[in-house]
């Protein structure tokens, strides 16, 4: 099996439609390249670009050479070393079992290189939150300050229009306002000092609500190309993490793959592998086989675990009466073991030992609900918050040993049971960022849990929640295609610029400002150009009206020429400035008021 | 052009997958046949069916004969006739410009009847808000009652989980119900009785929320044919009203077509088809040319009109510096008409003239927003809302008149803005239905507009909107094709039923819980049927695991079968089983409490 030829065919390259990949330099550290990608728009718009948050990494630069066999460029690595208080050490040997086993022709190839992992120094502390703790504004922070201001300027006027419930927002983003952030726990850099390909970004509630694309194989379908390139195409479309949760066979090459690939942070449920390794039979998983992995996977690179440790023995009868049990895959494995052995869950029992081992390579927690409602029915129910209770408990404990931390939320959720979510969750997690599966709404659209699930994510985005992790149109039917990968992500863009907006997050009006001028001003490309999907607004115009001469055209096929309201509304602009009448032309909206009261009288008499 | 085979060609008949149309008689009236879709589970549930609502007409009902060169039987008419207070008058005679002077080859083919059309004999009170208001329940009411109740049972126990910020929703709904909604102007049953083909539906927040669907040509595209046959596909997938927003050539010919065939309420904007009858020139629309439209439309059975009454002269400054200015079609016309004369507008000068043409007829006022804001940086300004303080005094007029009204909302609206939307509406518009375009929550993803403007669709829902108008992912772009109607139509199902189980509409959980027990019981057939889309749920499925064993598989191919948690949920309970403790197989939701406080403590021991 050689999977580099169909790699690197498929991986998808090049800039956007009408846009520019343009960086920013830092200050404190000038040698930091922070990507946007620029939007240029006509220029009778008499208009600067738009410049937009870009996660797609060096795949839409032009000037990078791309070789996947390679990997990406490690610029971070530098920037690890700097700090001194980092060694590299010999490697965990691969195991077979790593790899499920596989071999000959159905081993995933290595990925070659003679990278040594890095870990800290004894008794250093390397994660962000400690040198945030520390008073220390690192590279990351920075990086995350300048990407946050999407290039606005620090001294503009800005125009807060919103309800953030709460939340902290602040004008312009600082390196001392992350590092603070950090320090507070209300935000993490994931950011594992192995992934030196990392374009950093943060997550928390002050900063633009994020989205995870999920990929990854399973034991029924997939291979490493496949999953490379959804990866990039994920974060094409606007993916600002990656979850791998492949559950097959060569896991471990696979991941190597992808990491060293991966230009945002790359997450994982280290359970899934250690399930593989103990031939998926829950009731042999060990403590052992469990931090080996850990170490397998921190070394690698992956910059935060999924980890089930809330799943406690007793909450699992709370689950009994549900009307769909378990629904995390996690959750489901940690339950059984903890009912096979009559035992604690291991993973809460060696909680403060996995916090040395995430610390030692800053890998931050993502905490998960592995009680989390599968149905509408069973939200909010006990066994939910008990477990959220015990990821507030857990939470304080992973603060203490100096380690990142995001909780996981749910899932199936009713609208009106939504914020009560976020409330417990900032509660009783101390502000910690929230990073939720959807919610879905309802239950019956199979097919379109991308749509049931947006509504949701934007809602509890809007309260507060960081990071919405997307759903695609396949959840509870299959493995999602490169398609899929595409609806989930552009639906959950769409959820995470909507809760930007409510929460009255400074610039994020200016995109949607920029695209309505371009649309009232019938500047098609600009308006095609600017949104989430260029490609497909521009088949969707094109489908009735391809012509060039069309791109110009005061109408679409919607509504034809003589019913276009924005036409029309043009031409009662002309009409007034036709007749040069002052009040019209450039005082209409003042003297509105007057008028206003005036019933049917005329508003306006003509001058000349 | 022979549409007639083309028509009949396409048409989509027969029942959805796994589904039986079923229909309830009535108590009052026992003529009525009250249409259910009927959704059978496997036996191993152990299951009653489940009821869903179905507005899809006898297009799904396989004892029907559907001619559509004949159009549907009309079984109202004699309902209305039997209530004596109506006449066959002589029909306003087609003029040439009804189908824009069409000729020829061009001129779409008549809709061949003897039907005369119906008004109310002279001083009759004939709309359903006179009946109710006098105390009299209609078959229409009555039928509308068992319609919502979804053959719940009147005595069952209900269970009540939602937030319906102030609604009155009852348990079940009795036809006297109907009668008081309606004659308090909180609910419309638009019934123009002209429409005998009509199977009747209420718009009120009191009732389940509703969908509406645009079709209609434009100058640039359509026919005959497929406008037919997407008003039938729209309802098949759920649309529970239609609009039709033709502004082409054949116009009233395209309308007769429709109607005849049309089971739902039809809607439609009278000044399209108006500015059609002078040529696009919005300056020559006359009060007469108007008038005239209005007969026409109300002898063919049209339900409910949009007028655009509330687009005060004083009210067109305040959009003058907008970013998006007029995005109404209706609006923008009446704008320049008020402009280039120097005029109040003439519907608002004619609006009792209007009432007193609809009364005779039973048309239902929708009053149009003009104004409403096409940009997020639009919405909730001075202009929108004050034509919506407008629309709040002439529905006092259209109810002095006895006429049945609803109010048009936006639009374009960010999160934080919509709950002011509703709450100002039904502030100043005594509680009459809101029927709301979107809101779309973001301007930034032209392409997935279905998406955006759920997300607001079904908060807004939630918060009291009557009925939900669909945006499909061609608008801004184009005229919405087939499958684009399918998409609209399935977004606002899930938009509509979110918003119902939020409000915590009595039977809206049932069927979410239905599927999630098929879910978590593997029953994939009944996943895929009670699903919005079964076709799609099981095509999705079929994509990676098309065997048919695979039907009954206790995985899908997302997790593959070692990491399926719903899989493990059942292990967890049958090794419970399997251990024959009381503790855990009966009372494990009871003891959980007991054990949650435990700690690590193990939490059963095995008795045997």
């Amino acid at each position: 099996m050689n999977v580099q030829t169909p790699i690197a065919n498929t991986i998808p390259t090049g800039e956007r439609p009408g846009s520019r990949k343009v960086y920013a330099p830092g200050v404190l550290f000038p040698c930091l390249r922070v990507p946007f990608r620029e939007v240029a728009v006509h220029p009778s718009a008499g208009e600067p670009p738009v410049t937009l948050y870009d996660p797609s990494g060096p795949y839409t630069d032009p000037h990078a050479t791309i070789d996947i066999d390679k990997g990406l460029e490690r610029p971070r690595e530098a920037w690890v070393l700097a700090r001194g208080d980092v060694e590299a050490v010999e490697a965990r040997a691969v195991k077979p079992e790593d790899n499920g086993g596989a071999k000959g022709k159905y081993l995933a190839p290595e990925f070659k290189s003679d990278r040594r992992p890095l870990r800290a120094k004894v008794g250093a502390h390397v994660t962000q939150l400690e040198y945030a703790r520390a008073g220390v504004i690192t590279a990351e922070m920075e990086y995350v300050a300048i990407r946050e201001n999407l290039r606005r300027d620090a001294l503009a006027e800005t125009v807060r229009d919103g309800e953030d419930f709460g939340a902290s927002i602040p004008d312009h983003v600082t390196p001392e306002f992350v590092r603070d952030e950090v320090a507070r726990g209300r935000a993490i850099i994931p950011a594992n000092i192995n992934h030196g390909e990392l374009e950093p970004m943060a997550i928390g509630r002050n900063f633009l609500v994020k989205i995870n694309a999920n990929i990854g194989n399973s034991a029924v379908l997939s291979q490493v190309a496949d999953e490379v390139d959804k990866m990039v195409w994920a974060i094409r479309w606007g993916g600002d993490t990656i979850m791998d949760l492949s559950t097959g066979r060569n896991i471990h090459n696979i991941r190597e793959w992808i990491i060293r690939n991966c230009p945002t942070p790359l997450g994982t449920v280290p359970i899934y592998q250690a399930l593989e390794k103990v031939n998926g039979v829950a009731e042999d998983l060990t403590w052992e086989v469990f931090r080996d992995t850990l170490i397998e996977q921190a070394e690698q690179g992956v910059d935060y675990f999924t980890i089930h440790a809330g799943v406690r023995l007793a909450y699992i009868p709370l689950t009994a009466k549900r009307v769909t049990g378990i629904v995390s895959r996690g959750g489901s494995i940690m339950a059984k073991w903890c009912l096979a052995h009559h035992q604690e869950n291991f993973l809460y029992e060696h909680f403060e030992d996995i916090c040395e081992i995430m610390r030692a390579y800053d890998v931050s927690f993502s905490l998960g609900d592995g009680l989390r409602p599968g149905s509408t029915a069973d939200a909010n129910d006990a066994a939910q918050f008990a477990e959220l209770e015990t990821l507030g408990e857990l939470t304080q404990i992973a603060w203490a040993h100096g380690v990142q931390v995001m909780i996981e939320g749910p899932g199936h959720v009713p609208m009106h049971k939504i914020k009560a979510n976020m409330d417990k969750q900032l509660k009783v997690c101390g502000e910690a960022p929230f990073y939720t599966l959807g919610p879905l709404v309802t239950d019956v659209a199979p097919g379109y849990d991308h749509i049931t699930s947006a509504i949701g994510a934007a809602m509890i985005g809007w309260f507060g929640t960081a990071m919405l992790c997307y759903v695609t149109p396949k959840e509870h039917l299959g493995l999602p295609d490169r398609e899929d990968v595409k609806q989930g992500v552009i639906a959950y863009k769409i959820a995470a610029h909507a809760a930007d907006l409510a929460k009255g997050h400074p610039g994020a009006r200016d995109w949607d400002d920029a695209l309505s001028r371009a649309r009232f001003e019938f500047r098609w490309e600009d308006q095609f150009n600017l949104g989430l999907d260029p490609e497909t607004a521009r088949e969707f115009h094109d489908e009735t009206m391809p012509a060039e001469a069309h791109k110009t055209a005061h109408f679409c096929s919607m509504c034809g020429p003589k019913f276009c309201s924005m036409k029309i509304s043009h031409e009662i602009r002309d009409s007034a400035e036709a007749q040069n009448d002052v009040a019209i032309v450039a005082g209409m909206a003042e003297m509105a008021e007057k008028f206003r009261d005036g019933g049917g009288e005329i508003y306006v008499e003509t001058k000349g």
